[in-house]
């Protein structure tokens, strides 16, 4: 392990690599890449109907071919760990999302993972909102009021572990299978927190340790979202 | 809301509800009711043949008598939801097992729940760590080495979270309803974190409001340990 | 077997078991206990809109640890046996009920076995019966017509079988597995027959055979019958 | 209505109407038609492997062209009336089998619906059977005995119930819609009985009448077994 | 091979083989046999309300007894094979037909195969025909304009393919098994192409192969065109 | 539309686009891109073990994002359409392999659409080819006969159409939707024919129109060809 253990793995950004969807984006985080694509749709779920509010979800799925040995594919059933992975997604993003300047139309971000290399769900949380962004720039037209934003900030996610006895952030998929203690961390682009998940499979951890992971995350939350405002820079502030 | 803050719902445990399996809890908070009971099989899943380890896990359900409106069975397929749940049951008793010290056995604790009122989940893991008590002593004359005993130590839950601005203890369905921020924490007996799920949905929180969570959090477990330990009193220590 | 040949097993009902249903009944019947949850639901099915009548269901379930080794939970399917029973409950509960009488609702009747030790259909019609005059009488104020009241009898049941050569009433799990001939009886409270079920598994009967097994039948009907009065003694005569 | 009650509708058997499988009986009911097709396969399933033992089962299906309107095909779920008609089916044949005699193999006798006007399932019994006689005989030579022959008689079905008040044979599709009470039985061709399967649907019916439908199903077994061994003549007695 | 490579199998046409749909076909082909009936249903898809057109679809099924060894029944899902064969079913009917001219109706063609002896689905389109005819014929009164037949010509279809080095017509299994091409072609009466799929599993083929197989194909499908037109001759021209 | 009718759409292929796999190409033919991942798996399936030979089979799946408007992802079942391509994948590539060269291991080339614009299926082939052969490359070493390659040739395949009554190749979406022919023909790099599927949807074809459309595909395949072979040319000849 030659990364320091604030040291987050690159990351490279690519918007609109495809075209059939207003949001399209390529997240590279080391060894792992995500297409995220935010597509539109003018009508809402039943159960929003007449509430004039809008709907943010999402979907995850690994493609065989981005793990090795091959993955299966989902096509009788959703896995337990896939149906959580999308709901802490969608959260995510609603957290951040103001759903009534949406205006009623639900958009939806799909997460297909290219590769994986450990921190998929963290690395779809982190493209997730930029193709987000991306399609709701698309409805700006239509958006109630031109005045308020669907989005009221950004948001963006990282892992930490506690490895061989030693907290770490951006877990890569070894350092995630040798970890004692694995936390996944959503924040705010203002430091809000949005979600923590820390769990000790066969294992438990301490206050001290929490509060180490904690700080990490938060140190990678900084960084990442300075690259997703790089990424947006035309879109700035929102 | 006459509870204070700090102050968690009346729990009363019944051991050997039923008599068909070894471990049979019903477990009552306030209005939420969960039998836990504890099966043993003395094979394990596949994947585990010739590790000379055992497993554990759980399985968690909704009667549809336990919401009103009746709440639909789960017939075609499991929800996300439930997968989570019981998901988090298995990783928070294996958290404090010894899988070597249970011999190549697999206890599995069904979790159903009869009056749902809010924190069924945390009442199935704290329910279901006594049935796994019970199912473990029934196979105390055939573990490995009587010296070891299969459980480290105790594991409780709880949920915790911010309702009108103010954290709070241990929420029933009206209470989780009106919260901004919710979170479940799971703790061993001796104040080691084995879990920490803390979300805002649609909304965010700070570290603030998450250190004043996490106290209640810890007092609250500590309360549940200690009713843990008078109903298996005859048991303990283990 | 100690039992003479047309005793019952000991009976327990606890009416109200849980609250969040209007009717929610624990039966018990020697080592089965049967929780009886009836619901109402002010909406009928969609072949029965504009009707003017309503419906009685039954859904039949055993909870994983009802039976030794541990009943996998039907989560993908439901097995034929299931099918057959809730079916037959929900015939039972409508052959005493007039629809007309109970107005556009339903009633759902959930019967989830708690612990198996034969005769789970049968305890479970007998506690359904309990459970669903007071799912009708939470809706009192709301029947088309105060006068006349929407179940006309009571309904219950019993299996009688050919064990050793000689018939029996109310079998347990040991004698149901040594019976060559296996019939489930479910009667009114008045001795009108609902249904018959008889059954050789790679066996037949006599006439003889099958007056003697009818005899015992109405036998322990008669007895139930007044169980149930009993338990339902503020609500009798309906 | 013009047969009389104890009457039963014409029965037309063809013997050998399809020829890839050793038993296929196309067997028709005044407006029902059944083809019963019986194969055999040299390995029992996985429950009876070195019990010695062979095995009979069955299947029911309608065809979508048997009814009008047309009846859905079961491509993603058999439905609860199927499951309980084919185990119905299953438990006849096996009734009169010895499955020692008949080796470690396994008989599936399908009974596919061609037309359904009313007494589809007992009309699928009475044809399995001669297609299972078929069956049979084409295993002669590699039965365990050449002295015990497989099945120890005949077993044939009929539907008799209440209509407009009198007890009727052998119910079409017309008379099985306005009838009170609906039994089917299942007797051996020496007037033992296999099964009985009497139902009110939101109806109930006393000992008398009871009585009258059995008597009828008794007369009209005799007929359907004479019909049976007429068209198995040439393979008569056993 | 005792055929000549040119010469098709007897065919045999039974309309009206069964009563409950206004078409009914039972057609055989040397060792296979299809029954094919169709419904009509005087509604439309969903998606075809308002366009005023009508709509022609099918479904394929084997028998478990169509096959030896028995095939096992799709009660879970349907497999590839069937979904490509009633699709192709449906798509060659349409080409003929003018679903404006059938009205607002939709007509299914159920293709069951009681016996599989290769050109299953070859049969199946040939006899739908048929069924088809028969069941617009049951509309005549009602179609939107009496002077427009709602078909324009006859389909039919055949297999061809190359064994042993040589181009034959009309594969029963036992060829089809041993082809290294398999064609299917589907033409009209007036000799225009419908469909072609013809496919070297594990192998290919020239073209001059290719013109020698539709050569055989046309001499088939004017063959059977004149089959049909002899079995429907009471309402020839349509 | 500004192609002439012989012209294909511009196609660009990116080998290695991911790294899990030891096959990867993106292939992008005008607006449609396919990444196609080939994966190795050193066990055939359960019907191959002990025959000696490999397998090669494919997987065909369109991401959610591919389409505008969003296509809905098959989790719970695969719909037809998908069947019929990836059959016809897994065909194409079989028709030029030597599985007994390749020794028996699986390839399993995984296909999945990130932009839809027509020819997806087309695309997939032509693509698969390349994945293909870096798959089988990473397994030179442990080949059966270092002398013998397991593929005899290129593959490679093209759509053609009859569009406002005129032959074209390499229909775009715009082009298909329109046409009242659709051809898809798989053809080897020697000029031999793989696959042919061509098909009128409520329309049928002419001979000539035959002739032509088959002229175009070969001249089409003839570039793709070309391009396979660029790709490819550090590996070339096999």
């Amino acid at each position: 392990m030659t990364r320091n253990p604030q040291e987050i793995r690159p990351v490279k950004i690519t918007r609109h690599f495809t075209k059939k969807t207003p949001g399209s984006v390529l997240y590279q985080s080391g060894g792992t890449t995500v297409l995220c694509t935010a597509s539109v749709d003018e009508n809402v779920p039943p159960w929003m109907v007449d509430s004039g509010k809008g709907w943010i979800t999402a979907e995850y799925n690994m493609l065989p071919g981005s793990t090795s040995p091959r993955k299966q594919r989902d096509r009788k059933k959703v896995d337990g760990r896939t149906t959580e992975i999308q709901r802490l997604i969608g959260r995510s993003l609603r957290a951040v999302a103001d759903l009534e300047a949406l205006g009623p139309r639900q958009v939806t971000v799909d997460c297909d993972v290219l590769e994986a290399d450990g921190g998929t769900r963290t690395a779809s949380i982190t493209g997730a909102l930029i193709a987000l962004v991306d399609a709701i720039n698309s409805c700006k037209p239509n958006l109630p009021d031109p005045n308020i934003y669907p989005l009221r900030d950004n948001v963006a996610a990282i892992s930490v572990g506690v490895v061989e006895g030693r907290a770490v952030a951006d877990l890569d998929y070894a350092m995630d299978f040798a970890a004692s203690v694995d936390m996944n961390v959503v924040m705010t682009g203002e430091g809000q927190f949005v979600e923590i998940q820390g769990t000790g499979e066969e294992s438990t951890f301490t206050e001290d340790e929490l509060a180490e992971l904690l700080k990490l995350a938060k140190m990678g939350i900084v960084e990442l979202t300075v690259l997703q405002q790089a990424a947006l820079i035309d879109e700035w502030p929102f």
